[in-house]
């Protein structure tokens, strides 16, 4: 019934992220949290909210881009300094429904560590210079 | 250095978790925490960490594996009245290294919904005729 739908971006995406740029399934985004280099990809497809229900293809496509954002993730660390000792790559949606996946750089002594990110504290913005900065590090190499 | 090491378990999944089957590539566990239902997937490959270290070939299989568990973890969910809102797929790692990735159950009103469920509380076992029973349940499907 919600196949003619066009995808649309929860508009809670817009507001706590920004666009790194489309990779082959799913938009890009860094997270507006520096207390971790943190990721998120959204697959463009309207009116999904688990892996599985998406495509046996678009679930490859999406795996493609989890690996880019690891690859990605690490980069964005090194910019920001933080050394990465563990990736956590996780689909939870029980506050945003529409389907996304967190890829986030973790280090022990981090905020939260080892405990998870989500629900931890505030969020702490990026400085609009650095945040700036860091997206053009990142669509530089992708 | 280490490719001729043999996969070995570690003793905390041992400790805290129950075989029901090996997966395409997957240990396939029932979570000791009658809290969600709540399945893991440990990857039978040595010395790894991340998703992103595993072979490509490997992490497609990995990817059969988590849709399998996604649809076992509804069937858990289904043998222990327990109505699923919403999947959470997740590799963390912060704790227990040897790469894994959690499929739980969710639903508003759970234990700790909307909040991530690792590092909540306490793991509330499994009583051993009722584990005994999901287990049996789930290997007869898979």
């Amino acid at each position: 019934m919600t196949q003619n739908t066009p995808f649309s971006l929860d508009p809670r995406f817009e507001g706590g992220s920004f666009l790194i740029r489309r990779l082959s399934l799913c938009q890009l985004r860094l997270q507006d949290d520096a207390r971790w280099p943190w990721l998120v990809l959204i697959p463009e497809v309207a009116d999904v909210r688990e892996i599985i229900d998406l495509s046996e293809t678009d679930q490859a496509a999406l795996l493609a881009d989890i690996r880019t954002a690891c690859d990605l993730v690490k980069l964005l660390a090194a910019q920001t300094g933080f050394a990465v000792q563990k990736l956590n790559v996780a689909n939870l949606g029980n506050i945003v429904g529409q389907l996304h996946v967190h890829v986030i750089a973790r280090h022990e002594g981090d905020e939260n560590w080892p405990g998870p990110v989500w629900g931890f504290g505030q969020a702490v913005a990026h400085e609009a210079g650095e945040r700036e900065r860091l997206v053009m590090a990142l669509r530089s190499v992708v």
